[in-house]
């Protein structure tokens, strides 16, 4: 095997063998092939894409690169469900413990957020005393008694992804449909769940910017995950706009608990019982029609409220907060963002508000910024509603030092105003596999 | 600056500015970037290519990365000339003295050979005693007094193409026209002629396999060299069947004191009369009719030979091998190839020719190989001969131990038979500009 003939047929986009990827990820992670060579071809597979075979090829290759996760521990159907990373995207929060509720066994690992996408172990580490570093027996058994966890990805995993994507990042690769495919399955196979639900964002706060390029992902990782003997289906939804009211990690911590009260009814609580109903059904509980009962009144009854109590208090946290939310912690100091003229809200851009709330120092710039958890951003509006000039539509909170004004404007500056109503928008775009 | 950006623009086919190639430029020579973005945006570069723009900036910002050569010692109008590498070439060795002894000055930097192409320096250096590091001073006083020298390229001249080519070796990322242009053109405006001639080859012992892309290019690197202030031209010549009879370092020595002495009047002669015309024109001698005449008779006279003799001398070599050959050393083991059918000559695979003159000892397979300066390759037979079988094609000279069979067999499979005469092939293809 010799890297500059792989570099040179993924150049001339022809087909690299089974052997050629197995070996280039093998001798990769070693630290044989140097940097420099995988750069160039990550380059070229970035312009001209690789085929389904080389994509699974290379996602297995990845997957077998280091340790893989043993879920036999735990009784019943497993399901994980990945969301491809937005904006106010609190989902995985809300639906583990509905579909947990519902039967279904829902052990995950997830990652930290990283620039303009929050990260679900950063909400849940935002509750007092909740770690998400549990032993492994200790996860398997939480499981098992109440249905759901979210844990830490274990370091192990996938060593040729971690290398891979910070090669990637360093040299304008991420961007590419197959890469993403095998950086995201590699993960999901060797977390080792029975069945995958895809979240696959498209719009301004998402990796894909178009339905298209998400249709394309979405239905790329579908195939990859059954040709590798899985149950496998995505959903692609819209993050052209964020999702649900609250962008940061104790505010998102509380709409998640509203939601699981049966508080909060609008689009949020819609797409957590499509997603939650799609997990339910892969664990063979029934119809989608069916599953979709279960999961509204797995919220009504109060079950997966229960659930979500049950699994935080598993891990360490302290649930009073559940009936006093200022238990969580409050900014110091809060701002109004006034609306600067009438009008329907016809948009809000996500990747701004993400900005915004990064900035307020919700989010991590790099892998070593400290989060501050109180900050973020409630959306006082939603896309549709008639605003007149001056009224409130955002409010911005944190506690630390910022230009309040300059943020304000950058928030303001991601609405879009019509003066006519905007059309409906759907969450869920199409349903792939 | 932003090597991220940078990398991301060239991957989008967008345009970058002038500083941001100088900035990439400079810090990639100084170490601050990493080869890994580099090679990344080499990649980047290939698949989309460059603008004009772009190469001549990239081009002057790799000319600007270390010294120039200061050629205001010499009197008289200097011309440069550069092949891009071929087989059997020794053309450098026959046009310069030509030109030089029409009153040209032809100061002229070369290097080594690599792979299946063979280097001026490499056959200069086979002449017993000859040396191609002169004083920089002694150089110039060599091309005063005679007219024409040629030493290896200093080391200090264009560090950037160093660094660089020896990254796009690795990335399977050398053949591209705008990075080639660049290379080639930063290390000929760094060695500061007048007048820059290029002799692009195109065929099977071409870079350029195409006429189409050897025009590329030949038409780029004019536009370079002339929007960076030098008279510039370049002829597109043939290169898909070995040029002259000989391949391999004496051999080819021999075969340019043939064509000097005026005994051999064919395709080499022809070529190296139209391209020392070229270098006589552009150095303000005549129109393009005149200065044939002007180079025939530079060789019918004896002059040239006389230039020859004088500039090998001024180098140290010793020159009684051009009344005796022998001198020059002899290879220990000769070989005849014979011809298996019968037919007309319709092809000599040139790249074939050049790698069997590489096995026989006369290439490089890596820079640090050492060469057989006896080594290489008779042709016997010409392009449109008609042979019978067990007619000689080749006869393979060699010093070292090889599998001569085996290399003799390579040799013969590199000809194409014909029942029918082929069709006369053009030495030169075209001139631009």
């Amino acid at each position: 095997m010799n890297m500059y003939e792989i570099i040179l047929k993924s150049k001339h986009g022809e087909k690299l063998s089974d052997e050629e990827i197995k070996w280039l990820v093998k001798d990769y992670v070693d630290g044989t092939i140097p940097d420099y060579q995988v750069s160039a071809w990550l380059m070229a597979v970035n312009l001209n894409s690789m085929s389904d075979e080389e994509t699974l090829c290379l996602t297995m290759a990845m997957k077998d690169s280091g340790g893989t996760v043993d879920l036999s521990g735990i009784d019943g159907v497993t399901v994980d469900k990945h969301s491809t990373g937005g904006v106010g995207d609190k989902t995985s929060l809300i639906i583990g413990p509905i579909a947990a509720a519902c039967g279904v066994r829902v052990p995950k690992m997830s990652g930290k957020g990283l620039g303009h996408t929050g990260g679900t172990i950063d909400k849940l580490e935002s509750i007092p005393g909740c770690s998400t570093h549990l032993e492994f027996d200790d996860f398997i058994a939480l499981v098992n008694s109440t249905g759901f966890s979210i844990v830490s990805q274990s370091g192990d995993l996938v060593p040729a992804d971690k290398k891979l994507y910070a090669l990637r990042d360093a040299t304008a690769t991420v961007d590419s449909i197959p890469l993403i495919c095998s950086s995201i399955m590699s993960k999901k196979l060797a977390m080792g769940a029975d069945c995958i639900l895809l979240d696959v964002k498209t719009g301004s706060g998402a990796f894909m910017k178009t339905p298209e390029d998400a249709e394309k992902l979405a239905s790329l990782m579908v195939r990859t995950g059954v040709n590798a003997g899985k149950k496998c289906m995505a959903v692609i939804t819209d993050m052209d706009i964020p999702l649900g009211k609250a962008v940061g990690n104790t505010l998102e911590v509380i709409e998640a608990a509203e939601v699981l009260k049966g508080n909060a009814k609008e689009r949020l609580y819609d797409l957590c019982i499509e997603l939650a109903a799609d997990m339910i059904m892969m664990a063979g509980k029934g119809t989608k029609e069916e599953c979709v009962k279960l999961a509204e009144e797995a919220v009504s009854s109060g079950r997966a409220l229960e659930v979500f109590e049950k699994s935080i208090a598993g891990q360490g946290g302290d649930v009073s907060f559940i009936d006093n939310y200022d238990l969580l912690g409050k900014a110091t100091t809060e701002y109004e963002v006034l609306s600067p003229s009438d009008g329907y809200i016809a948009g809000i851009n996500s990747e701004e508000i993400g900005l915004v709330s990064l900035e307020l120092g919700a989010g991590r710039r790099t892998k070593e910024s400290a989060i501050d958890y109180t900050a973020g951003v409630i959306l006082e509006k939603e896309y549709g509603d008639f605003v007149k000039k001056g009224d409130k539509l955002f409010t911005l909170y944190t506690s630390g030092k910022c230009d309040l004004k300059a943020i304000a404007d950058k928030a303001a500056a991601a609405v879009t105003f019509s003066s006519v109503q905007p059309p409906h928008r759907d969450t869920v775009i199409k349903i792939v596999g």
